[in-house]
């Protein structure tokens, strides 16, 4: 077996992305750690990593980061010139607990630090960059950085979530109406479109802007919505969920990645770019934050992705 | 394109269910009904009848119970001599009302009636049954039926809920160890199992006598367990859910008489009698009661079975 995408990490390709380099402290049922590097844009960075082997990542961080992560990231193919490290000043902070579920969490402090001020900078070589991931950031941000292009990206696919349908929902209208994939759970995009059925939400949404979207389930897979088109992703029932965060992200940047490295995106070539986001995010799940993704390599995420085909492939005739 | 499970419902195969036959009142967000035919016992022949043109039903009315409906399902070949009529006694009556989310129910009345003394009488004919389904009763009438097989059947199934793992979880666990299949939802699984991981609970069940699980998630589709496979079979994304009632039961019949007709338990032919079950459960929620069930013909089965393939098919390699 020789899948395409395997190939395709050898490939130089245009992929960029925004979002929050952080420091998270979690606690699960399983146990609880000290401040560990997290955060949506090193996710989305790690997980594309797998697929494109040139990428830029436009983020924050404060003096207090360590450097050897910035050059882990580099290693991996992570352009991180536009990371800017505002020396006086402190990284990201969150820290939360997961209830027995895995589902819920309280968030137990927030320190924003240098995210408070966040005025993204896209370097000037990915400003034409072919593929944009706008990670979760208040949607004027996220917005900024599409100005920012040179070019409109052939595919700009982005997260948000339910705290900005509250507090910003004019400026996350607006926003949509530059994206083509938006990515979310089914409780946002519920309350994004006002409607129950996620048929019918995605219908709604799906007139705001994106011509495509994509709604996570968690444990219960994710649904691809293009024009006439639903795919049903399943999730791989796993053993254990030790630590759910920074799933979402690395399935986005799983997803975008696969895409970049294909360079093609008919629904087909979305539907394997979402077996091989919930594939990493399978991983990423095992351990403690960015753990996982860093011990595997790509013969592993071959080998889940075939898992993947083994748990829903099924012939109607015998 | 040539369906086997069309061909197949031409063959006089042997399958007996236990279940009620009862009068529900149903309050959903979309409306509400008087007092309309319903019951696990119904729904469960009602859908294997696509399959299969000889079955049994063992179940219980009362006087008040309209004579025409056993007719009508006499004329889609279930015998119904197993359905006892006390005629001076009422028929079970369940009312509910679901939430917007369809996902959760009160129940507004309970009047058990003939079935609170339900002690279900096999026909002599049925006791050499090969597919023997036990819809939701308590453990002990469920294992009461089992008792009065002549021969023990290739596959027993049987569903049950949270209601008897509270009040008779020993009568639970006994009848468990004389099955072959448990059909339950997610919910259940976790509190028969007492884990929160499915993958885990799969494998406690399993080890409690039944040695294939299905676990059914409602809109997130269902997951089959037998030995060291597992199955994630899709929900199809509906526009509307009109009213949840008898989806499990319908699943479940839809399953059995698949699996009936084919007149194989192998693990392929287990995954397409869940397409089949789960392609009449999404009509079964289309309209109140058994409306739907009365309507479609196989062409719509068939129909609504490709739309499963098509919704969850992908290819890794392009």
């Amino acid at each position: 077996m020789n899948l395409p995408i395997f190939a395709a990490q050898f490939r130089t390709m245009n992929l960029a992305a925004v979002g929050s380099v952080a420091f998270d402290a979690i606690e699960t049922p399983f146990g609880k750690t000290d401040k560990i590097v997290g955060g949506a844009g090193t996710y989305i960075a790690l997980a594309s990593s797998f697929f494109v082997t040139k990428q830029s990542l436009i983020s924050v961080v404060g003096g207090d980061f360590p450097k050897e992560f910035l050059d882990l990231l580099a290693a991996k193919g992570v352009d991180t010139s536009g990371v800017e490290i505002k020396h006086n000043e402190k990284t990201f902070f969150w820290s939360g607990r997961y209830h027995t579920d895995m589902n819920s969490r309280d968030t137990l402090v927030t320190e924003l630090n240098v995210l408070g001020e966040f005025q993204p900078i896209v370097p000037e070589h990915a400003r034409s960059t072919d593929f944009l991931m706008l990670g979760n950031l208040s949607p004027s941000v996220q917005l900024s950085v599409i100005q920012q292009m040179k070019v409109r990206p052939k595919l700009i696919a982005m997260d948000t979530m339910n705290f900005w349908m509250d507090i910003a929902l004019a400026e996350l209208q607006e926003t949509l109406k530059h994206i083509d994939v938006l990515i979310i759970n089914d409780e946002e995009a519920r309350q994004l479109s006002g409607v129950y059925s996620l048929r019918k939400a995605a219908a709604i949404i799906r007139e705001m802007g994106p011509k495509i979207l994509i709604i996570k389930k968690g444990e219960h897979g994710a649904l691809l919505f293009h024009e006439a088109n639903v795919f049903y992703a399943p999730a791989l029932p796993l053993e254990e969920v030790f630590d759910p965060t920074g799933a979402g992200d690395t399935f986005a940047g799983g997803f975008m990645g696969y895409l970049a490295a294909a360079s093609q995106i008919d629904f087909e070539t979305m539907k394997r770019a979402i077996i091989a986001g919930s594939a990493l995010a399978s991983f990423c799940v095992e351990k403690f934050g960015t753990q996982r993704l860093l011990e595997i390599n790509h013969n592993d995420l071959q080998k889940r992705m075939q898992e993947f085909v083994a748990l829903s492939t099924f012939q109607l005739e015998a």
